[in-house]
Order: C-alpha cells, then sequence, then structure tokens
C-alpha cells in the first residue's frame, strides 16, 4: 500500500478542493426546494466515481433523490466490498447560529466548517479517495461497489425498494460504512452498536380557529397547553418512558458488558463543560454513556404553536405540532414502537382536542458481530495507522441501512467512522477535522488489504 | 337627538367608507416594521376629528406609538366624556388561514371583514362618527375629550407616563370605552368587569448548541421536554394553577352573583359547535361563564423550539420558548403575579437547563359600580336603541387603561361595547356586523344626552 500511500500524500490539497466542491452543493433531502440540488451532487458523486476508474457507474433514480452505483471487479474470486454512503444533507437552519456560511466550506483551526463536512460528505468521499488512489497505483487488492444514496437524512425511503430489487447486483462480503464517530483523535473506536429510530409528527388540534385569550380563556382546552400536558407525561421523574409496553423487548445489558462499558475513557467534567451544561441528565440507574447508546430515548425535536413572533399576542392556538423522535436499542422495532406511542399518546389527549399522528420514518437498532473477518481487517487498519488498537463502541445513532442490509442481502457491516462527536453534525457550526479527513483516506487502503488477507 | 339621527342615517355609506380607509392602515403595533403605519394611522384619526370640528387636535409623541388627542369644551359646567380608544391591531398572522387580505376590508353576510374591523378601529370610529353627527347638527349636549392611543396591542406602555402628566388635560367625569362585546345582537349587555393580565415570555436553554438526537438523546436535558414538563406542572389535574400564591387575593363571587350569572343567557352546545370543539375544559366547581370572566387562567400563547420545518431532523434543540399569559381577577395585582409566576416557573426548571422569563406587560383587573349616573346614561341609551335593557356582564379580556384612569385620575369608565364574541377578534378572519357598527354610531349620542340629564 505503499504506493497508494505515496499518491494520497501527493494530491492532498486536490482531494480536499474537490470535496469543498461537493460541500457547496446544498443538497439538503428534505426540502423539496433543493431536488436539483440533490441531483447535482449525485452528478458529483458520479462523475468522481468514473474518473477514478470505477465501471458501470450510473445514477439510478428512484421516487425521490437518486442513488448512485459504481463497481470495480477486478476478480470474482476476490472478496467484494460495498461501500455504503450519502451524499444529502441535514438542513443548514438555524442559519443564524453559524459563523460562516453552511454551504461554503471554511477553514478554521485545521477543521473544515460546512454543513456535510462531516456527515456524510466528507467521510463519503475519503473512500472515493481511497479508491482513486488506489486504482491510480494498481493496488486495489479486492472487489467494491458503491451506492450512495441521497435520502439518509429523510430516513432512507427508497433504499430498501433498491435493495430488494437489485440483490444480484449488490451482493457483497461485506458493506462498509463511514457515518460514525471515534472517541477521540487518539482514542481510536469503531462502532459495533447502532440505535434504531421511530420518528413522527403529532398535531394537537382544539377550537377550530385561534381565539382571544381574554374571551376565551379558561374556557377551553388550549391545545399548546394540552400538547405540553401530554409530551410531559410521556416520561416519568425517573426518566422512564411511560409508554406502555415500551421496555419489553429491550434487551439489558450483562454485568461483563456494563463492565466493558464502563471502561471506555469517558471525562463527564468534559463533557457537561464541552456542551456549556451544569448537569447531564437521564434515565435512573444509568451511566451518561449508556444513556447514549444502549439505552432507548425520546425526544421533542422540534415544537411550535400559536403566536412565535416578536411582542406579545393574546390567542389560544387552534393547533399545536411536535416532532417526536425515539431512539431504540435491541430487540425492539420500530413499527411497533410507533404503534404503542401513537395509542398512548392519543389516550393523554384531553376531551376537547383531536390528535393526529404522522409516521415520518423508522429504522431498526443493530448490533454487529467483532468476531467477523471484515471487523478485524478494520480493527487491524486503524491500528496500522493510529498506532493504537480502535475500542469497539455502541453508538447512539441510527442508520437503519445496516439492518436492511443484513435483513434483506443478508451482509454484514463494518462502521469504520472517523469523525468526533464534537463535530456538531446536523447543528450549527458542523466540521470536520482534516486530520481526521485524511486519517480517513489513509486507513481505508489498508482496510481493503487486511480484508483481501483475511478473507484467504 | 332626531337630527344627529338623520345625520347618521344621510351619512350610513361615507361612515363605512372612512372606516375602511383607516382599516386599510395596517397598524401592527407589536411590529417594528408598520411603525410608519402607525403614524399614518394616528394622522388619519386626527384628521377625522378636525373634521368633525373638535379643538386642540394633536398627534402626541410617546417613546414609541403616538397618542391622539382632541377636545371639544361647549360649556366648563356641563359633564366631560372622555372617549378612550385605539387605532392600533394584533398582528394578522397566521396569514395563510385568512379567506380576504386582512388588511383589505370585504364586506359579506353583514359583515365587515378586517384585522381591526372591531377591535378597535370599527369600534373606536363609531365614538367619532358620532361626534360628527352631533357636532354637525348643534346637538352635542355635553364636552367631549378624545384619547385615542397606538399600543393598546402591546400592553399601553407609554400610555400611564402620558396620563400622569396631563391628567389636568385629561379631567373628565367619565371614561366611555367601546373595547368589549355584547351577549348577542338581541341580547345587549355592558361590561362592567375585566380580567387584568399578566404576560411573560419564557426562554429555556440547555446545551449551547443544538446536538444530535442519537448521539446526546437520552444524556442530557432536551430543554423542549423540560419546557413541556415546565407548563404541565402549571396546572393541577382539576385545572387549577399551581403557582403558589396565584389565588390568594382573588376574591370569590358571592352565592348572590353567582345565581345572577347563571341567569345570564348561555348555549354551552352551540358554544361547542362554534368552536368545533367535543367538550369544554376548565377549573373544577366553575361555569364556563364563570371561567372565561370571573377566575383567573393561565394559557400559553405561543411556543416553539427545535427544527420546525418539512420533515424530520434528529436535533436535541439548545433552546426552547414559550409565551405564557395569565388573565387575572380582582385582587390579583399583576407585578406580584408575575413574581410569584417567575419564582415558581423557575423552581420548576431541572438541573441541566437554564431559565430566562421577559415581562412583556400587565394589566389589573377591575370591576365597575353599576350604580353611576354614567352606566346609567348607557344603560338607558342601549335601551332606547336595541329596545331592551341590557345585562351587566363582566368580561374575560382585559383593557388595562380601566384601572390607570380610575388609580390615577380617578375617573370610572364606562364600556359600552358593540362587538360579539363571534367577531374573532385577534383571530384570522375578524370581523364586525354592519348593524353593530351602526348601533353604535346611534346610540352613542344618546349616552351623551342620557349623561348630561342625569347629571344636572
Amino acid at each position: 500500500m505503499q504506493q497508494t500511500q505515496s499518491y494520497i500524500e501527493a494530491n492532498r490539497q486536490r482531494f480536499l478542493d474537490e470535496l469543498f466542491d461537493l460541500i457547496r452543493i446544498p443538497s439538503v433531502s428534505t426540502n423539496p426546494d433543493h431536488d436539483k440540488d440533490l441531483q447535482r451532487a449525485a452528478e458529483f458523486v458520479q462523475d468522481c466515481l468514473k474518473a477514478a476508474g470505477a465501471d458501470k457507474v450510473e445514477i439510478c433514480p428512484t421516487n425521490r433523490h437518486p442513488i448512485v452505483y459504481a463497481e470495480k471487479i477486478i476478480d470474482p474470486k476476490l472478496p467484494t466490498v460495498l461501500v455504503y454512503g450519502h451524499y444529502d444533507v441535514q438542513p443548514a437552519d438555524p442559519i443564524e447560529l453559524w459563523d460562516a456560511p453552511p454551504f461554503e466550506p471554511t477553514l478554521k483551526d485545521g477543521k473544515i466548517f460546512a454543513r456535510g463536512a462531516c456527515d456524510d460528505k466528507g467521510q463519503m468521499f475519503m473512500h472515493i479517495k481511497a479508491f482513486e488512489a488506489m486504482m491510480a497505483t494498481g493496488e486495489l487488492p479486492c472487489n467494491v461497489k458503491f451506492m450512495i444514496e441521497g435520502e439518509e437524512e429523510i430516513g432512507s425511503e427508497n433504499l430498501p425498494q433498491f435493495i430488494r430489487e437489485n440483490s444480484e447486483k449488490l451482493k457483497a462480503d461485506i458493506v462498509l460504512i463511514s457515518d460514525t464517530s471515534m472517541i477521540a483523535n487518539d482514542i481510536p473506536s469503531i462502532t459495533v452498536g447502532l440505535r434504531g429510530i421511530a420518528y413522527v409528527q403529532v398535531e394537537v388540534t382544539g377550537p377550530d380557529r385561534d381565539l382571544h385569550s381574554g374571551s376565551y380563556g379558561g374556557g377551553v382546552v388550549n391545545p399548546i397547553n394540552a400538547l405540553c400536558q401530554m409530551i410531559a407525561k410521556l416520561k416519568d421523574d425517573k426518566n422512564r418512558i411511560t409508554i406502555p409496553g415500551f421496555y419489553d423487548k429491550v434487551v439489558e445489558l450483562s454485568a461483563e458488558e456494563r463492565a466493558a462499558m464502563a471502561k471506555v475513557p469517558f471525562d463527564l467534567e468534559a463533557y457537561k463543560a464541552d456542551l456549556g451544561i451544569e448537569d447531564v441528565a437521564g434515565e435512573e440507574g444509568y451511566t451518561t454513556l449508556e444513556r447514549v447508546s444502549v439505552r432507548p430515548t425520546l425526544d421533542v425535536n422540534g415544537i411550535w404553536g400559536g403566536y412565535t413572533g416578536e411582542g406579545a399576542k393574546t390567542i389560544i392556538a387552534s393547533k399545536a405540532y411536535a416532532k417526536i423522535s425515539m431512539r431504540l436499542v435491541p430487540n425492539q422495532e420500530s413499527e411497533e414502537i410507533i404503534r404503542l406511542f401513537s395509542n398512548y399518546f392519543t389516550s393523554l389527549a384531553p376531551k376537547g382536542v383531536k390528535v393526529k399522528i404522522d409516521y415520518y420514518h423508522g429504522g431498526e437498532p443493530v448490533v454487529i458481530p467483532t468476531d467477523l473477518a471484515a471487523y478485524k481487517a478494520a480493527e487491524l487498519a486503524m491500528s496500522q495507522t493510529f498506532g493504537k488498537k480502535p475500542i469497539p463502541q455502541r453508538s447512539g445513532g441510527s442508520i437503519p441501512i445496516v439492518q436492511l442490509f443484513k435483513s434483506v442481502l443478508g451482509v454484514n457491516s463494518v462502521l469504520m467512522g472517523f469523525g468526533l462527536d464534537s463535530d456538531a453534525i446536523h447543528s450549527p457550526n458542523e466540521n470536520f477535522g482534516l486530520f481526521n479527513y485524511y486519517k480517513g483516506i489513509e486507513t481505508i487502503p489498508y482496510f481493503y488489504k487486511n480484508f483481501a488477507e483475511l478473507s484467504k
């Protein structure tokens, strides 16, 4: 892999410039105003894969945003790696909290600041550049397929159908994904567990129009007050979720697993200081690391209703809304959780309001075995470039695709991510360290090499 | 008053056209973008008063929106009526729920649809036109002063200072205000009680930035969930407000007063049908009419935080906000209630969030004696034009100015309003019946005549 590494070294600036070009395309998948940008981003990815030497490069249309596919089969007898990533990004709101324009990448303190810098344009692009380097130097040691989608941030709506319809084409020995983070730059880790997700929007309707709060106040149910009461009832005073049946299928960690987690380096004071909070909080009886990775959650992601402008307006709103998501752990199932939530939430509504629940998206929790050849290949690759053996770690995020690959294609995934929790993904001032971007590009070829050797 | 009535009859169309011109000025006092419109509305009122024959017409600047003053002193020995009204209006949001543009008055089903059609441009303008009619016919029977402000919808911030500094100029025997409603067009009523108000905005801050709800969910206090829990705790399961001390000064109605209120015509089924709600709700042990008029309330008027756009965004917001108002009844005091609220609300915050409370405006509750000459003059005037004696009624709304006049000038008010609860003031499709507009203009001169005679 020496030539590959030299090639990477020689092309550092260009690899960064190209990533910047990709970032400049505001491919916000949730917003229909950006549909053309999604198409442009897909074309950009396509062009890069073609230029790197991939075959059968194509933009596959879906009902919404297209999927870019490409492959390089050097020998059918060699193992095949399927690289998954996504070119879509989260919205940039609240835009006023960014220090620089979100879609104009800015270098500061050795980091790239921009929406998508890490999630997932930066991490996905590492794979394209690593592939380019191996191709340019003739050092690609196994077959590779790319599937880069544009709907990850909106629940990968059309991916299941695509995978089912293309299961032969997508056949692979392992899926390789960089869309997670490490503990720290000097504490490399590999994600071996992901939470699932169930995301809903609720609408509470009271009177059929906004009312004057003087004339009607006290006499009718105020939908905002009602929504607040209903949300408050979703957790008890031990921060346990009160939805009947919610925890029924949750697999409790063994004492050994908890002991192993407790050994993961974690500085609570630094964590609080980083977030600017006086204290952490969460489900009673669990550590912070457990709460954010192996325990299920319920969070309101957005709420709105009534007058939200400048000054005072004395109304009782007709409607109040909230976006609510639950993170799920093995063996919770998103559809069942949505059903349990919907039944319970509706039952909390006082007489005098109506409740409507829209189901946005769901994804299943997953745990990845650490005895796979591919996991060992990743472990060894990171040891080679970081000089330290990475720690297996369960993450709180959700990548529904992982469970999908397992169930539809029967293929496991390796989650070799190079981001950090401090990258502020989904937040203003998202960033990705130059160290991390280049370390990713350098590590990936070793993974291929190790995987080819361990698969023999 | 016969000539006055003939004059009104002869000028019906012009009186409506002029009101339309006033309504077309979008004088939304809470929004600084409309400051020029407030000035234009003040000038419009000034011009109308001048044209009607008032003296000393002037636009008095304040720290924000000006006050229009005018007077006609025909004989210092005659009683003086001080007419109070306001030319500012509530915002038109949510604008998409209007059937026609809010600042382009539309006639439909015998009603004027527009923001301010009733509150208070329509009702205030009745006084200017009645004055014009009495002046034109030489039938003005007492002295009159006008004080028309532009900050009523934002808490009359600068009015107290103006009244204190102009107490000599404003000297009067009664304040006459049309900014309230009647029970129905065939059940005239006069408002003899108003609730006070205490309005705050609360801000709950958790982490210093928006966080990814996968990486952090379950480990930190979510400010939106926290805000909902805090709001939910402000009322108990009997819909009693839980703020310690909140009810301490509330004067309970006597059995006689409750019996009198129970006789006021009120059709609960029609009320529910009008609002499109399955059931009413409110403080246990009180009727709907009591709940909306003689009992204090707490309503969230607006709430917002996190992602509120299209689709799903998986964040934990840094901040969540709510606008909360309390309606007060005798003898609650707005400043004390704000203090009690602030202490209690802050105490409800879980560790891990910070709370900031902004005090918007307050007004004191008031009860008006029905044995005043001016009350009897109004009662008789409405009997003369409606053919029915009006019912004294306590209203749920707030007109802080009433208590201010009493305390600073020592003058009582008569609240002779001609609106209806169904006028949708502060809401989309605000409207004012042509019947009500003209009935107001016709009734006001009788009030002057009766008041002059009863004051002899």
